[in-house]
């Protein structure tokens, strides 16, 4: 049984709260924020919770695991202490505002056996998980372009842009369903309601392969939109995450240039249309999957799905993407330092 | 009555000829084609046509006006021919391969007093009429940003990329709505099915009031999607072009830091929800409107609103997407002359 | 302040506790069911909540209101029980089996002075609410038609057909909307999972005015469907519930034969074609405002939107709707006398 | 290579017109209406067609076979005279007012061995013929029930309701899956805009088998709508004929109670949730098909799918939805003859 915490009652908070009171394998112990009036009503929810103000009482608390979701900047910081007390934590995304911040949380848990594990809740998705099983199957054949879009009329943030906000969860599950991580990025956008504060943006993923991702960010839309196509060689898919019951669509459809060496016009290319498939998806809460890995990797050991180092190469990107945005766009090519003291950490484990 | 000759057989000239046909104010006199199967066809519907494959012919036939709609790589040499046998000419969209040539047929019609048009049929197309009217009005606001998407399993063409197939639409509809030019242009993009054409591509282009557009094109798409979204500072507008009945939306909805001078605080940003309208808009074909537009502007005199030079700024930007695809991406800036040229033009005439 | 218990914790009990423990007017008090287990999870939610599986402590715990969420059959039994210890009933729709419970439950609450209500929840929907103001207001015009569909691979339930669970709600909806009884009722359908239980039906209601409505209940249906359509003179109003942000739709269309005297030929009918509206519609949950109105009826007087006759208008539908399933579809005239009963309740009160 | 000749060049006729000219064997040789305006518009487009007034010139002039698309009070007649001169004959639906007129032409063409089809087009079209072979193979299981509904703000006809004018799309559809006449018929509905044409209606067919077809037709409603549920007992399908790439989807979900004998309670049942599949089908012009089908039954002998018996068959139920409307929707038995003198007729062939 894992003593959990809430780090952070804001808008988060309250669906960790929620989740681990109903997991088997957690006690909801207590519950802190800077506000007092937030873990209040938590107790109202969950009268055995202690709720307090001061952060240290949380620490005590007999606690063995935190929760962190607060805004970004203070990640690093509470997810620190509470490390350095010996806690496991899970943070929320984008795991830091840095990633020098990310790089310092990941060494402090390995050092202390701590589970490190950021909420990348996507990655824990019954959708994204059947996306990531079709892809690595080949039925899609080689995966040539993947468009991503998360639209709305935004919840505006003052403290990150409308990338930080929102293309965690599209560059988390483009790496995932590519399992790897980019060479080179770009962006563009600008802020319209605060100049300084980017809330359309468009970010450009390029991997070694040749694969481009493409996400277009907005907090200045009028239509909710979520939604993932992945171009393959063989067959496409598209999972609209706005849609209840039809999240992912299968198309066998494409095109090809005929290999016929025989030939001296291969075009046109080759166009087939077959059927649409849209599978059956279980409906169980992302979020209740994501707490009960975390648990599990406390209980029985192992690192989470989403580690630091996931929660890393995320924040890097984000990093490139602003350097991107204040250089008008240019191409910046990703640090392989990662990938290598990465590959170093899975061998370290 | 004007004497038209259809000028290309292929997969659009036909529907210059349907129009043409239809249309009270002209003839329907010669059809050209290099292959001599497509004419016969066209002789099969309208027996009284004479059908070529000696462009000469075409000159010659007691032809007053000529509809150009060639493989984009012949426009430039074939609407020259037509100008300067005297010819008035609708050319298909884009116009010709290079600004060069683009600026080399506007002089040529210019100092014959002809009338040069270029096929873009968008601009008389009376949902983008509407919303055209709808930003003029200032119901929208000032435009933050503009995004378009024209999507699907495309029919791949050997001589020009997707961003000179599909983005021509997009790029006449975004300066006509905004009544600019831009002042910089960037595009990314790959080519998956024959590496040497692009297939999938992004355009951005950046207006010097801040406004940004971004465009994004695609032959390898599993769905058939024609999508634009306007981005006011008071209202926000939808243009669905897949849609039969419900082209166009507008929400009553947005978002603004309120501007009271009194506050500290004036986070977080004021959000506005309200009702969505549907306008009705005529279903007239827009080639129907283009075909008498140019017949208009040859019997009544009058420069047609996409004229020689609304074909040049298209051409010009796909030259300048060309160039950034070749540089990763990087931002090209528009030639200044441009503006000016036409500004000057427009004073000459 | 009102105490309030909640009788039948099953399905629908815990959203009654859910709510009543959330507004400011209310005590969430005692929970009872037959099932031992179900009010045990109450507790874990409501600590403070007595519960039992005893009916007589749930009478006699300081409870001033009771809501009662158990299977259809039982509702006049316990309703009636909470009634003579001096209850305040909130009873689920439909409110009893049969006419006569119905009409002996609103006696009872008569001269005793209790609030009866029925728990018609889409009477208190927001979405109606408009609907209802748009009839009211003669936007529409004269009301020719309602089409209504309920259908969904349903929750099949074994003490009642398809009609008794579904069409309550399009029976409210209709019945709110027209604010007017029907004079006739038919219906036909048919079991297929289980012969004895009908689960797929169509309900036929007729007005003195002409008006026709028509109620589809199903649950063997693919599409989770609950659409209404209303057929306006003048113009047409579509209600889609499934829908999250767009749930009523308004048609500025329609057709007429021209009231022209002086013409020998009124035909064909002019056809209107205009705008279709979307209005903003609150997302207020309709039970929260069904609950908030039980209390200020308990607290200030008054009586419900759906009272007890409101109730029996309903059950009295849905009973000559089984007389007609089993007559094969034949119209059965409805009682006036229950019109004439209610003119003259609303006098007494 | 047949003559065709086209009777009635309002509406429909031009359709079949364009279809006989575009295949390969059949000459399009004149054209009949009894507005002569209208004849002249097909000479423009198809000079070579001798058009006239004069019926007698039609069946003189060199014709061997003529499609009827005319409206339907004269249907009757025309054929009539066609086949007396010895012409075969395609004739609109529904074929004829009356079930007595529809037998005599049968037994004209019979005796006089003339092909006698009824344009069915539904028959024809891919999805239904998609739908036909599904049910067939017993994927879907026992038909449990089908439902339809065709609505629109529809194009009035002075002489028939909106059953007769629609209808028969889906009683086609109906029938052709079932593979089965109905034993009983029902209908409800009235007259909003012209009291005496019922403009919204309901039509209930019953079979033998326990299967029930509820079909919705409406000139008064706001959206396009042609939809078709079949609910099967293994699966279930919807066809949507408005949508342009997905009109046929294949739900595998359903219910049953498990018969389990050892079990003393086989509630509640089992449901099954699965995939969706959208199957590519063919786009070919239903129409196109129906007039090919048509020539190679000319050619190569044979009956057409939808010969005079179809077309009798939906005449029937149409004469008996009828007589069901005006006695206030009760069941109208279908005569057994038909189908016995069908079967009498299948062995005379």
């Amino acid at each position: 049984m894992v003593n959990v915490g809430i780090i952070g009652c804001g808008y988060w908070g309250p669906k960790h709260a929620r989740n681990f009171h109903g997991l088997a394998g957690a006690n909801l112990t207590a519950a802190w924020d800077l506000d007092e009036e937030r873990p209040r009503q938590a107790r109202t929810q969950y009268p055995y919770v202690a709720t307090t103000c001061d952060f240290r009482d949380l620490l005590r608390d007999g606690v063995d695991a935190g929760g962190v979701a607060t805004p970004v900047g203070t990640h690093y910081q509470l997810a620190r202490e509470a490390l350095l007390n010996g806690k496991h934590v899970l943070v929320e995304k984008p795991m830091t505002s840095s990633s020098r911040e990310a790089m310092e949380l990941i060494e402090l848990a390995e050092n202390r056996n701590l589970v490190l594990m950021v909420g990348h809740t996507y990655e824990y998705h019954p959708a994204v998980d059947y996306l990531r099983q079709l892809v690595k199957s080949g039925e899609l054949g080689e995966i040539y372009a993947i468009d991503a879009a998360r639209l709305n009329l935004g919840l505006f943030q003052p403290d990150i842009n409308v990338l930080w906000d929102l293309a965690p969860h599209d560059i988390c599950i483009t790496l995932s369903l590519l399992d790897e991580t980019p060479i080179a990025v770009s962006a563009r956008g600008a802020g319209h309601i605060d100049h300084d504060i980017c809330d359309v943006a468009h970010l450009e993923l390029v991997f070694s392969n040749g694969t481009m991702a493409h996400i277009h960010a907005s907090w200045l839309d009028p239509r909710k939109v979520r939604l993932i196509t992945i171009v393959g060689s063989k067959k496409m898919a598209v999972y609209d995450d706005v849609s209840e019951a039809e999240k992912v669509r299968i198309y066998d459809k494409g095109l090809a240039i005929p290999a016929d060496n025989d030939s001296f016009a291969p075009w046109p290319p080759h166009y087939r249309y077959g059927d649409v498939t849209i599978p059956f998806i279980s409906n169980t809460e992302p979020l209740k999957l994501e707490c009960s890995h975390f648990l599990h990797c406390i209980t029985e050991g192992g690192r989470p799905r989403s580690d630091g180092w996931a929660g890393l190469r995320v924040v890097s990107i984000l990093e490139a993407a602003n350097k991107s945005l204040s250089n008008g766009g240019r191409r910046e090519q990703m640090p392989a330092t990662k990938a290598s003291a990465e590959a170093g950490a899975a061998t370290i484990r």
